[in-house]
Parts: structure tokens; C-alpha cells; sequence
């Protein structure tokens, strides 16, 4: 039985209770806001936010490993879920209802089958920059987006920021003047609750702010448009309809919605487990627990969730200990719709747009370039051309470009490692590179590489041309002593170049000797019998053993296979 | 002016004319047949293999950087031009001829733009088991589509070795026997000649012994299938003709063909060179000299051509020292096309087919097979895929299959390097893996790792997982040294995660060192002003200095920026 239960069952101590209860009481409170303004993001009536903080929650409570991440509906899922949709149904229709649940039912089983086949590795190849210039990108289409609410037009649902903006140029004379200052009221509220006390709920003071403005001064009288009627009670519960045909178009976009939403929470998560030592997070056991609570999201009619960073980060410093705090959230959030929903009829669209933008304006994040510019330039590239990518040809796209566009710069970097000719530093052992300090010893009749990098297929052929340059370069050489410490594997076709090439070096005179070469590429040497093709007596086990040529020490080549 | 002249030329000494000139004449002799031969696999009328051997060879020796390389039709590409024909023209057809011509013009242009734009690197993604396994697919695929010629039947053009055996089947009652007693005669005098002395040119003997028979005994009478009429003269020169539509379905195959002739070509132009130390080999002008042979050909209603194993080999071992070789090979195919295509009236199609299987079946190569599993079973499942994609779903498809698969291997790899808890070799400053040898001695206090590859994006949570999991394991450390002369490159990422995991460490108590950092990550670090953040005194030259927390040398920190 303990089995199936959640550690933090097992464990639960009564001293955490009193953080758990604020905590869970402090995020319920955010959520009412945000859950409705990121539904409304996505293209869903308002109340679907509300449910879908409901099921997921215990879930994810149920089935992950974090005790601080806070589940539920965040903006880049919100985003991708209108981008996704937008093209497939109209806007807020029972329709686009139903492939919202879906598309949830699919992210679902993605990110449950992923932790099954521990897939949870996949989210590494999303790089800093990649990430980086994403999210800024994103940020911006959302803002845009977001945009209409702001000003009371109407500019249709386009995930790609040029549409929006010409949208929006389009319907200048519209503007509405009352919903830009019942939204710029709402903007600096937030932004001044914050600077106060962070731990003022800012968003729930706009919501209550902008509420009692409309209603008492019956500003739907001048145009201003509000969230209406939303239907109360709790959400039915209900599979989603499952046709062939949508789910193989929802398909891509549910593959980039689990790998996003996953890259998102596990940031946030580890982020808040490295302040809490008293727990285990586990990669493919949190796929298993968004997985779940997409599913159970898909139940109650809402759409794609995952674990939010503002939220997680509020959940952690108001004293969550464990899940219980998010089934506290949920609880809130089952009360507000039993017994709450009538008093959210007059709240301003506008209001939910300056949440969201708010929330949306400290992902954009300039500072992040400024670095990659002074530290690393091909970095710095990657994420101006991800930041461009997902603006111009679109949000999954965009991500898409990113990735392939990191590992095939980190493919071609590992096709040029570095090479180092060494020289001893005087009166020691010690070997570095003599191209950068002057003063260090060759020792004649033989030079000294050192190789920095793993030696496989893609880099043989710089790694034999760059060797054979400077031993052209030293006529008269005895012997090529090769630092092996770098050279941290070894595949198939290493050792068969390898092999030919001491082969070919001896037959020029030149003896070919390896210093410190690792356990696993000894071992890979041994099996394919080139310690004997090469010869035992030249492994040694540091550059200096093998420069005096002593005899080699057990440690050079001894393996405990 | 000298410039513009290849540099055998501008070097050429008198000695080298005998070795030349005898290269020249035992490689044209050579060509004859051999250029039937693969013609008649591509699907062309023979000649056209012959004018293949003419103005493309003077172009790469005007152009090109071996002075051994034998340039001409060879088998893969031959089938692989088959393969992409077959299914947008009639075999032999006058349009079959055009886009023959137009395939070598595109991939001359291919080959053109890579050695432009130094894309000779490109080549390097081809690892060798992909090649091996890609290499003895399409051998077994060229023998069944040669198999209808020694067999006197009919079972079209399928680069499907499914397809062709079933097709074989289905004609197994209207076998020539004729067809298969010339055919197999040709065979046995091929290895037969080989067998008694390498230097005997048994293509030409087979050539020579089926025509006398065929003439002699009047062989066509009992359904022999001979070449018939060859038109003599040179080649008409002209330039393909472009359409746009044709050179939109050829790219695909043109990308292939450039690569895999290329790959073809630079290994043995390689090998070669290694033999002889008087010239250097350069990958990107290689492309060059092959791109204007492919353009060369085109001009001559040829396919396309590239540097061939067999030819190169004798060539080389006959003496050739210089283009002029190459040029004297052209002119033996000029002679035979203006006064001895008569002659190969009477030559059986099973004689060319005896050639090409005798040839295609070295490139067979089980024993590698057999050597990875020993060696490498990933390599070893590498070359199995990529022989199966490449026989079942097709050669152009096969290659591509084997090098995603490859590149994504070594990427997996690399996002777990292997990493090790060091302890000392009693009585030296060598540190070696404590889960290897058992008498080292372990540094109270002080938990010494090395990480043996580039610390980047996507090894990055591996790294920190592993070292975490390992300090958490001995509680009361004082200090974490990395040993990171194994850690060839840094990016961006890793820059911003190593900062944070050195503050970590520090909060709780736990001093990190580095030991041994390379120049390149020196540099890195410097301009991230993580050696200040990390702290310079936290710097040492190896590992013993970093144990004895010793004042760092300015081996450590200096670098020559």
C-alpha cells in the first residue's frame, strides 16, 4: 500500500500543516485570476481556467515527485493551445471546446508514455539560448495577442506577430478608451502591489478593483466588455471525443506542448528542489505526473496544464512542505466555482489582459542577449535566430529550428576540438599548451599532443590531418607522445584510424606513445586488440612517464573488466 | 600563370614519365570494359560509359589534388543513377539519356558550390560502419540487377533487391543456359587471371575471349544477347538541357550522389596519398576537381563519374605519378572510340555482367560485421541498420537513415560521459578512478572527480545529477575538486549552470576547485567573469596541487588573450 502512495504521505510530518494551509490558501487566491486570464489566452471561456485547476492538481499531487510545484494553466501552453486550435475551430465554439480536451488527452498520453520509456532526457536538448529566445519571442506574440483586450478592438486569433500587429493598425479608430484605462489602472495595481509587498495578491486587487468600477459606474453602458455569465458549479465530467482525424492533426502540436510544458515545469521544479534537500526529484517520474494531470485535465474539460513558474515560486516561499498545498489550491478553486462565480459577471476583459501581460512583460528577457554577446557568439546567434524564427514562421516551428539548429552547431563544434602542442612547465611534471606560454620546454626528437575532445567518426579525419601537420612540420621526430586524458571515447572507426596510424607512423621510424588514457578507452583498446597492435610498452600514465619512456605502471593499462 | 596550372605540372620531372605513361596505358586498357560495364548498369547504351572516360578525367586532372586518383565511371554511382531514373524514364530512352546528363551536370554543381564553400567536411559524417553496411547493401543490390544479364532474361530496373529477386523468379523458366555458360566463363577468367598474376587485365581477356566465342560460333543464333552496333567518333558536345521540373526530381538524388561519390572518392584518394609523402591532399579542392569532371561529363552526354577504388589502386601500383597518367588514359578511350568500337560489336551483356559482379562482390564485407560485434555493438547495430534500411527501403533513404542514426548515437552519448571519483596512486601526484583500482588512496574531506567530455547544453543536468548525487553520499565534505582537463569545451549554458553550482556548494559549506582547466575553457571562463565569481584561488594546475589547496601557479589562470 505504502507503494502506491506519494512520499510526501508516507512522510508527512505535522509541523509542515501550518505552511501547506497558507501556501495552498495563497496560490488558490492567485489562481482565480490567472486561471481565468490564461483561458481566455487560449481562446476558452473564462470558467475552463477554474477547472482546469481543479482534477490536475490531485494528479499531479498523486504522482509527482516535486512538493512545491504549483499545476495548472500558465501562458506558453495557453499560447500554443490557441495557436494550435486557432487554425482548426472558431474561437470559444463547442467545437473548439471539445479539440481543447482532446488536444489535453493527447499531451497526456505523450508525456505518460514518455516517463514510462524514460524519455525525460529529450528536454536537455533544449539549450539556454534556445530557450531563452523562445520564450522572449513568445512573450511578445502573447502580448500582442492580448493586445485587443487591452483596447477593446477586435483583431482575431493569429499566433504570428506581424498578423496581429497589422490587425491591430487595421482597428486603431475602435480603440476603446474606456477598456485602455480600466486595463492601464489594472497594469499599475498589480505593478504596485508588488513593489510594496510582494506578497500582496496584486492580480486579485485588480480583479476586485475593476469589478467594483464596472458595476458601480455601469461602465458596460460606454462598451466596455466583461467576462458575463459564467455557468457555476462543478465542471462535468467527460472524456474527450476521440476522431482519428483530429487527433492526427493535434499530433504535432501535442508533441511540442509536452515537451515545452515539461521543459518549463522540470526548470521550475529543480529550481525549488535545490532549496529543499529533504526530497528526490525524478525526470521521468514528473513526465508521469504532468502526463496524469493532463489527462485529468482533459476530464474536466479544460486544456494543456503544466507546472507554472510564478505560481511554484509564490507556493514555495509561502511555506509549501508538500502536495497537500496544491490539493488546498484546487479546494479554493471548488469553492469559487460552488458558491462564487455570479460575483466575476462584471469583470473587464481588460482586466484579465493586464494579468496576463504583466506576467508576460518579465519573460522578455533583453539582458540574456546582452550576455551571450560578451561570453559566447555562437550562442548569442542561436537565440537572436530562435527569438526571429518563432516570430516569423511561428511558435512550434520556431522551437523546432532552435534544436536542430544547437545540436548541429554542437555537432560541428565536436568535429574540431582543440590541439594542443605541450611543453613542460619548468622543474615539474606538468605539460601545457606552447602556443600560450612562452616559456615552457619542448623536449627534442618528440612531440607532445594533447587532444580535447571524444575521438569518433565525424573528427578522424581533423584529428589525423592536424597530427600529421605537425609532425610534418618536425622532421626527425623519434616519437609522438599523445595526452589521452581529453580523449574521454573511443568508437569503431577511432580505433580502426587509430590503428593505422601508429601503424604508418612506425613505418616512417616514429614511435607513437599514449599518456593517461581513460578506463573506458582502455578498455575499448583492449577489446579490439590494439594495446597489443600498438604495444603495451607505449601506454604509460602521464605525459612525463611516457616522455622519460619508463616502463609503464599497472595503472596505464590495467582494467577491471 | 603558373597559378592556374596544376602543381604536378609546374613540378613535373622527366623521371616520371615511364611510371605515367605505363599508368596511363594499364588504366585506359582497364577503362574499356569497365566503362561498358557500368554503363550498362546505369541503364545507358555501353558507349557512354566510354565517353564518361574521356573530358572528365582531363578536368579533374586540371583541377583536382591527387596525382593518383583514377576518375571515371564506378558501380555505386552507376547504380545509383539507375535507381534514380528508372522510375522517370524508359531504360535506354533518348530522355533516360538527357536527365542522365542533366544528373551529372547537377551534381557537378553540388560538388562545385561544397568545394566553394568548404563544405568538404560534410563528408566526415559518414562513420564507418554506416559506410561498411551501406557499402555492402548496394553491392548486393548492383549483383541481382546484374543478374538478369547473366541469366539471358528480363526483369526490369528496381533498385529493390525484394522486387528483382521476385522478378527473377517469376522469368526462372526463360533462363539462357547459353547466358549463364558465357557469363560464368567470364567470371572464371576474371579471378582466374587475378589468381596468376594481379597485373594480367582480366576484364579485357573476358571482353576479348566472349566476343572471339560469339563471332566464332555464332552465338546470337541461340539467343545470346550481345551489345551490338557502338556509333563511333567522339562524343557530340552539348550542354544538358534545364528543365526546371527535371532538376526539382534530381536534386534529392544529386545531394546523394555528390556525397557518396565524394566519400568514395577522398578514401582512396587518401590512401594513396599516405604512400606518397610529395604532395598535400586538400578535401575542398578535391571537391572542385570532382564537380568539374561531373560538369564535364555532362557536356559529354555522360552520368556521373567519380574517383574509383580498383582503377585508383593500379594506377598507383603501375606507377602513376602525376595527372599525366590520368591524361593518357582519356587518350587510350579517345583512340578506342575513333577505331575500335567495332570490335565490341559480338561482346555479350553477360560478360559486362560478369565483370561488374566479380567487382561489386569484394565490396561484401561480412568480417566487419563480425568485428564490431566484438568491438562495438553499437557500431555493430549501426552497420546492421543501415545495411537493411538501405536494401529494404532503398539506397538513397538507406545512406540518410544510417547517418541520422550515427549522429544520434554520438549525441546520446555525449549527454551521459562517463565520470569517475579519483584517489591517488600511493607515492605519486597521479589520480586515478578509485572504481577501478582498488589500493588507491581516497583524500579525507575532499571528493575528487573527472569528467571525461565537453560540459554543454544537453549533458549539463547528467553532470550536475551525478556530482550531486555523489557529494550527497559523503556527508561532512570540505572541498569538491573537478579534474577538468577531460572537459574539452564549454558553452553558454554550461557557464551559467557551473556558477550557480558553485554557489550552491559554497552556501552549504563545500569549496569547489578546478584542476587542470584547458586554455580554450580558461578563456571561457575569463570573459564570463566566472574566475572571479568561482574565485581565482580556486584555480590549480593538476589535481595534486588542488588537493594540497596549494597557492595556484599562473599556469592555472594565465591565458594569452
Amino acid at each position: 500500500m505504502r507503494f502506491f502512495l506519494p512520499s510526501w504521505v508516507v512522510e508527512y510530518r505535522r509541523d509542515w500543516l501550518g505552511g501547506d494551509v497558507s501556501a495552498g490558501l495563497t496560490v488558490g487566491v492567485m489562481l482565480i485570476p490567472q486561471g481565468m486570464a490564461y483561458a481566455m489566452l487560449a481562446g476558452l471561456p473564462p470558467v475552463h481556467g477554474l477547472y482546469a485547476a481543479t482534477l490536475p492538481i490531485l494528479a499531479y499531487a498523486l504522482l509527482g515527485t516535486s512538493r512545491q510545484l504549483a499545476v495548472g494553466p500558465v501562458a506558453m501552453d495557453s499560447l500554443l493551445t490557441a495557436a494550435t486550435l486557432g487554425a482548426l475551430a472558431v474561437v470559444g465554439s463547442e467545437n473548439y471546446l471539445a479539440l481543447a480536451a482532446l488536444l489535453a488527452l493527447l499531451v497526456g498520453i505523450v508525456q505518460l508514455l514518455a516517463g514510462v520509456l524514460r524519455f525525460g532526457f529529450v528536454v536537455d536538448l533544449l539549450s539556454r539560448p534556445i530557450i531563452s529566445g523562445f520564450t522572449s519571442a513568445a512573450a511578445i506574440i502573447i502580448g500582442m495577442s492580448q493586445l485587443k483586450h487591452l483596447l477593446g478592438i477586435d483583431t482575431g486569433n493569429s499566433a504570428y506577430v506581424h498578423e496581429l500587429l497589422l490587425a491591430t493598425l487595421r482597428e486603431v479608430d475602435n480603440i476603446n478608451w474606456l477598456a485602455v484605462g480600466v486595463g492601464g489602472l489594472g497594469i499599475a495595481l498589480i505593478i504596485a502591489a508588488k513593489r510594496i509587498d510582494p506578497r500582496i495578491p496584486g492580480p486579485l486587487l485588480a480583479v476586485m478593483a475593476g469589478i467594483l468600477l464596472t458595476w458601480g459606474l455601469g461602465l458596460t453602458d460606454y462598451g466596455l466588455r466583461i467576462v458575463g455569465g459564467i455557468p457555476g458549479g462543478l465542471p462535468p465530467l467527460a472524456l474527450p471525443a476521440l476522431g482519428w482525424e483530429e487527433v492526427r492533426q493535434l499530433i504535432p502540436a501535442a508533441l511540442t506542448i509536452s515537451l515545452v510544458g515539461f521543459m518549463e515545469s522540470i526548470a521550475v521544479a529543480k529550481a525549488v528542489r535545490n532549496r529543499h534537500a529533504d526530497y528526490e526529484l525524478d525526470a521521468n517520474r514528473e513526465m508521469l505526473g504532468l502526463g496524469a494531470a493532463n489527462v485529468a485535465v482533459a476530464v474536466v474539460r479544460g486544456y494543456p496544464v503544466t507546472g507554472g513558474f510564478s505560481r511554484t515560486a509564490v507556493n514555495d516561499q509561502s511555506g509549501a512542505k508538500s502536495g497537500l498545498a496544491g490539493i488546498i489550491s484546487a479546494g479554493v478553486i471548488v469553492l469559487t466555482l460552488l458558491f462564487l462565480t455570479p460575483l466575476f459577471y462584471y469583470l473587464p476583459n481588460a482586466i484579465l489582459a493586464a494579468i496576463i501581460l504583466v506576467a508576460v512583460a518579465k519573460l522578455i528577457n533583453p539582458g540574456e542577449a546582452k550576455r551571450l554577446w560578451r561570453v559566447d557568439r555562437a550562442d548569442f546567434w542561436m537565440l537572436v535566430v530562435t527569438f526571429f524564427a518563432t516570430l516569423i514562421v511561428g511558435i512550434q516551428l520556431g522551437i523546432g529550428i532552435g534544436v536542430v539548429l544547437s545540436v548541429g552547431v554542437h555537432l560541428y563544434r565536436s568535429m574540431r576540438p582543440h590541439l594542443a602542442v605541450l611543453g613542460r612547465i619548468p622543474g615539474t611534471d606538468n605539460f601545457r599548451n606552447v602556443a600560450r606560454f612562452p616559456h615552457l620546454q619542448r623536449v627534442p626528437g618528440t612531440l607532445i599532443v594533447r587532444f580535447d575532445g571524444p575521438l569518433y567518426f565525424a573528427n578522424l579525419t581533423y584529428f589525423q590531418q592536424q597530427l600529421r601537420q605537425r609532425i610534418e612540420e618536425e622532421p626527425g621526430l623519434d616519437a609522438v607522445v599523445i595526452n589521452a586524458e581529453g580523449i574521454g571515447s573511443l568508437d569503431s572507426s577511432a580505433l580502426y584510424e587509430l590503428e593505422q596510424f601508429v601503424a604508418e607512423q612506425r613505418d616512417r621510424g616514429v614511435k607513437v606513445r599514449f599518456a593517461g588514457v581513460i578506463g573506458p578507452v582502455r578498455d575499448r583498446l583492449k577489446r579490439a586488440g590494439l594495446t597489443e597492435t600498438i604495444g603495451q610498452e607505449n601506454f604509460f600514465v602521464d605525459v612525463a612517464s611516457a616522455v622519460a619512456a619508463n616502463r609503464p605502471t599497472d595503472y596505464a593499462l590495467q582494467s577491471n573488466e
